[in-house]
């Protein structure tokens, strides 16, 4: 008996194959369909989200927060959902075309991946997010949502395929993985004949789990470690402001700043009056020995606080007698994730864009505007912190691939 | 004690920030230092050819072939060097730009990927082209060439080490794993905080055991079973020569045909007159029952002789009734490698452009055409048939991913 999970896969293999041709009105009109019925459905959905709540063990109060859905977070998901309607379909673009000498003109096409494998944690509203990214990419796509949002993920999931039934096309776009336990995850992993790209979203752990089990190739960032680096030139009333953004806007979230470089020469003047601010906020500040002697009485930053993800008002510190210093710190406790550098000076500014090999890297602007929606991309799948296919925030564009089309008019190989 | 080959990746690793950074004189000058001095010191590697040659035990004919060097040989390899030197350098390029309402000049640009390992076989002309073609894309790179061209590959890289450092950059960007065992290989393999992407260039059994094992991204194909289908529309004579040309011109080949699909309404007027050509150029035919009656005499394709890579001049003919199931044929029994459809139709065209999935779509051409020479991308590294990343012939540009950089004026997040 072939098990349940890959059914599941086959099924999407061969739904992958309609969605990827499915045209842009076609994709919208189910889209469209999906937020209404969202909205609509909202009771159904809380009901299924009660139980679920009523039945998880063990969850902290955050995951609790994050696992609950009411009618005003339904009503955020269909909203997101009529962004994407909104946004470029990148399917059949044509991103180049060049003429060969024989007269074959060679082109690339953006084409869907085809089944997108995602696990994610028990958000149910990413159920939804993800469903929308991607059938308006034109792939298929199984879902694998943390167990506690079994229910509420199953509401969800069959109120879209419904939708998608409406407009003609099989509901098998988008699948949950039929099985709660943790073997359906370890066996999609395996099933790279009919799975395209891996993409885990939630924690460290579960993306370390999700890497060393897959055959199929996997999208991911473990983590964001993102640096600033206030620079001598720097307009002082700007790193103080960029600075305090970046770290106390939003402590728990990927893009905040985890560690802050200072010139030697600005230091006297900058590190004061920021440090007063951070302090007032009920920042934690972990300096080196040179940052201690200006900021007094604050904790010394061990060894192991650079490079660490505090995800909290923590915050290190290091002086640096250089910009080469400050991009050296970066490239050996950085997490690829992204860096910024506040500067007047023309030649760092550059030199800081092109030596740093982060996936973002931003002169005089917060680390936070990392994200797929503050660049313009539009709603986001992830960010990726791998340097292959997609490499940073990923929206719709980075759901697809290129393949090259070619017209020609009798070419043969001499 | 750290292994050797460990050693290696962590010396690759820093080599790398210093080969992303050099500029494009600098690295055309060592890539045209390495084509001069490979052509001067021939007699040397002549000789550590003749040993591995001595020692390699168990080869077939065409194995001892492709590991032979020779001075024209020799001079291939330079030649091939001097093109790349011509072609573009992708690094630094501004793939777009775009400016938020906030102000904020957002743009991605083209960056190496960082180490890339090439694990390959016993061609140690391979060994020149794919050293060649990382330092242009400002890559550092770990080779593990076949075991049996050892002394070979080691004498050339030699060579290129020189003429790296003649140019002020270290010799560790271009590095041969040290030692000659598989054990080498699988330790390789493991290293994913040192290497970014792993590249298998081989038989299906060689890249099998690469993706069975790697815990980096592996870009890989692992056969080409590439198509023509013959239209009702097609005309008769380009049919004939694409499809002579696809089958026979060099059939050992990834991207030669190795099922024709032919429409029912054309099969009597093409069938017979393609045979004739085929049969006097030695090609065997295996046919469906309804090619069988239309040519007669000749074996009946067996399931497995669809989907099968032959490599050989034996061919694999079916007539189907429609474009689509052509396409159907292609999506169950191909290799997402390269298709090609002859036809006057233009809404077949389209449609087969549009439709089949496959990483170089033809219309009207050769399937021989997919080759990054011949689109015109100069050099390649391989072709991809992994959906991700890079799909189809890979060139200089496939060696890079792109970063967001982002030109601020103080922007925070509110």
């Amino acid at each position: 008996m072939a098990s349940s999970v890959l059914e599941t896969a086959k099924k999407a293999k061969n739904a992958s194959y309609l969605i990827a041709k499915a045209d842009t009105n076609t994709k919208n009109q189910a889209l469209y369909y999906i937020a209404s019925m969202l909205e609509k459905k909202a009771k159904e959905i809380i009901e299924a989200n009660k139980k679920d709540i009523r039945e998880a063990k063990g969850l902290t109060k955050a995951m609790i927060d994050r696992l609950t859905l009411n009618e005003n977070r339904i009503g955020e998901m269909a909203k997101g959902i009529r962004e994407i309607i909104s946004l470029n379909d990148p399917v059949g673009e044509i991103t180049k075309m060049w003429k060969r000498p024989n007269g074959l003109l060679v082109g690339k096409m953006r084409i869907p991946l085809g089944v997108i494998g995602i696990i994610y944690e028990a958000r149910p509203n990413v159920t939804a997010d993800a469903a929308a990214l991607c059938i308006k990419s034109g792939n298929a796509v199984i879902l694998r949502g943390g167990k506690e949002a079994f229910h509420s993920n199953k509401v969800i999931v069959g109120i879209i395929g419904e939708a998608l039934e409406k407009v003609g096309l099989p509901k098998e776009i988008v699948q949950l993985v039929p099985v709660k336990e943790r073997e359906a995850m370890l066996e999609l992993l395996k099933l790279e004949e009919y799975i395209d790209v891996i993409i885990p979203r939630g924690g460290e752990g579960l993306i370390r789990f999700v890497v060393e089990n897959s055959k199929i190739p996997v999208i991911k960032h473990y983590k964001g470690v993102c640096h600033i680096f206030v620079d001598d030139s720097a307009d002082i009333d700007m790193a103080i402001n960029i600075c305090f953004n970046a770290k106390v806007q939003r402590p728990g979230v990927c893009n905040a700043m985890e560690t802050l470089l200072v010139h030697k020469d600005i230091a006297e003047t900058f590190l004061p009056p920021m440090a007063e601010k951070y302090t007032k906020a009920g920042v934690e500040l972990r300096g080196c020995d040179r940052t201690r002697k200006i900021i007094k009485g604050i904790k010394k930053a061990k060894e192991a606080d650079y490079g660490y993800e505090f995800l909290d008002l923590i915050l290190a510190i290091k002086i640096v007698d250089h910009i080469d210093s400050a991009i050296e710190h970066i490239n050996k406790y950085g997490s690829l994730h992204t860096e910024s550098i506040i500067t007047q000076n023309y030649s760092n500014a550059q030199k800081f864009l092109k030596e740093v090999n982060s996936s973002t890297v931003l002169v005089n602007a917060s680390t936070r505007f990392s994200d797929g929606f503050q660049l313009g991309l539009g709603a986001e799948i992830g960010i990726s912190t791998t340097k292959l296919h997609a490499f940073g925030p990923m929206g719709l564009e980075e759901l697809t691939t290129t393949k090259f089309i070619i017209y020609g008019n009798g070419q043969v190989r001499e």
